[in-house]
């Protein structure tokens, strides 16, 4: 490969057990049990303004979600920190999505079939800022609806553990689109709600703050805005949220890593407020990225002491 | 690359997105949605003694796979099976196991992030055959257990599609080796018994037949057993399962297309008969892979017509 002026990095670097590439050379064998099995976990951790948020929160739910899959890579949490700094570093965003993934790979040739004997590997990626709203859902406020399909339950599939059986989420993302809405809720067996296609959800209730206790990820963006609550003096509840309820709220919104805080404007059809984000959720939103271009929570990444060793560790 | 007497799809023969190549070759980006969402459909066809098994019911099957989940790849169910003879004819296999997966691909840049936007291509790959349970597990019946996991629902993801969330089955092979068995065979939310990891099971108390009639993929070998039993006189019931009558079965027995018929000795450490195969699994088991050597429902595959081509397309 002929080295240029540019950076291969631009779009994107990646760490793939071991070793460091640009993203688009980190692939996966069809093979392996991290995607023939959805044996996989993962978190998502933002890069705003050259810095990660929340980082420690991220590392210590990722370590949480690979125990809960008995998976036990070689790299310590002070090393996946490592890794995920210099991926950034490497790509030199200064805004981007940073992805951590533990997959099981297959068991070697002649062991048991059993993921007890599968190895567990390493897969991270820092591109480009995405959000999961576009500009312009963001701007008007988001058009939710609640589908059929239900959210997969905590007895199959603990939620809390991050992971990559979207199923549900996808098949939501059809029903919303035939409804003519942006994103759909789901709703648990019970008929309360749980989350979305990458984001938990909040409602507003006259002035009271409410969302799930089951049954969803335990979003560290979601914690941001428990958080807040507190500092705003707005009362929080953390409980079942029935389907009915959550139609009838006065303000609805998302919040995530790949987002922040996104109210939504409508619910199955209903319009609520004026069409627009609500005074509480903007209130919310406004003061999270106050307060993030402040410093919360921050840590900065140390662009300078990766270049030197960039073009060592890319081979 | 110097080429070498030595055939390179010995190890399995690979087609992802067009392009032929051995399946060490064949990966996914890391960024794919197919492994990030897990938003993909599957099947696998078993071939033996250089025939392929009931290939039209697994492609019929694929099609309504991927049709369900919104999927129309290139290929037509004609190109897809030429597709599978020609892996398995560059591999050389006569006994192979041959997947066919169909995968979302992420949205171009700039679309909006939904899957209405992904487009959806094929990964296949032909590979020795492998068997879910090994020689010793098969030869004195295979130990089952019932975990507390269940089963995802299909309000959740509808089984008949066949897919990669595998978490809850994963979890039943960690609780089955936690119990000292082989294989966990889950429940639904109401206590009825679906399907184990990889496979279906049927039941047989007081010489009748039984299998679960929802909550687990429409198994062609399910199928297959189904048709051995009119051709037996084995009186057979499709319905719900409970667990309790599971456990106090006199037989049990798995089937799937990586491994056969493949009877059961134990449940939930209770051993059934003689702690060996039970009679009428034995009897199946033995019909079926009779009427598998007399050519029942194979398609030979044309390994010679394959050859002249492998050099040009592998490229
Ligand atoms: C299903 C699901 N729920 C919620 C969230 C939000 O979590 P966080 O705020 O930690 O990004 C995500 C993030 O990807 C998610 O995938
Ligand atoms: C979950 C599950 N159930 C059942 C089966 C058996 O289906 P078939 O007989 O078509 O191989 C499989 C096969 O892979 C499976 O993955």
């Amino acid at each position: 490969m002929t080295p240029t002026c540019e950076n291969p990095y631009a779009a994107g670097a990646a760490y793939l057990d071991g070793r460091y590439m640009p993203v688009g050379e980190a692939r996966i064998p069809v093979t392996d049990w991290g995607y023939r099995r959805s044996d996989v976990t993962y978190d998502v951790v933002g890069v705003w303004d050259g810095a990660f948020f929340r980082l420690d929160d991220h590392l210590r739910r990722f370590r949480r979600s690979m125990e809960a899959l008995h998976m036990r890579p070689a790299e310590s949490d002070a090393e996946i920190r490592a890794v995920l700094e210099r991926i950034v570093a490497l790509s030199g965003l200064r805004r981007a999505y940073v992805a951590m993934d533990c997959l099981r790979g297959a068991p070697p040739p002649g062991a048991l079939r059993h993921p007890a004997f599968g190895r567990a590997y390493l897969s991270c990626y820092a591109v480009p800022w995405v959000s999961v709203a576009s500009e312009e859902m963001a701007t008007r406020g988001m058009h939710l609806m609640i589908p059929k399909v239900r959210r997969i339950p905590p007895e199959s599939f603990d939620p809390r553990v991050k992971n990559f059986h979207w199923g549900d989420l996808t098949e939501g993302m059809f029903e919303a689109r035939d409804a003519g809405a942006d994103f759909a809720i789901l709703l648990d067996g019970e008929g309360h709600v749980t989350e979305g296609a990458g984001f938990n959800v909040f409602s507003v209730t006259g002035g009271v703050v409410a969302t799930p206790a089951r049954g969803a990820l335990e979003g560290v963006t979601r914690l941001s805005v428990m958080e807040l609550c507190a500092e705003l003096g707005l009362p929080l509840e953390v409980r079942d949220i029935p389907a009915e309820e959550f139609r009838a709220a006065d303000e609805i919104f998302a919040c995530t890593t790949a987002g922040g805080i996104m109210p939504a404007a409508r619910i199955d059809g209903r319009i609520m407020g004026n069409d627009r984000p609500g005074p509480i959720s903007t209130r919310l939103r406004d003061r999270f990225w106050q307060k993030r271009a402040e410093g919360w929570h921050a840590t900065p990444v140390d662009y300078a002491a990766h270049a030197a060793v960039a073009e060592g560790g890319a081979g």
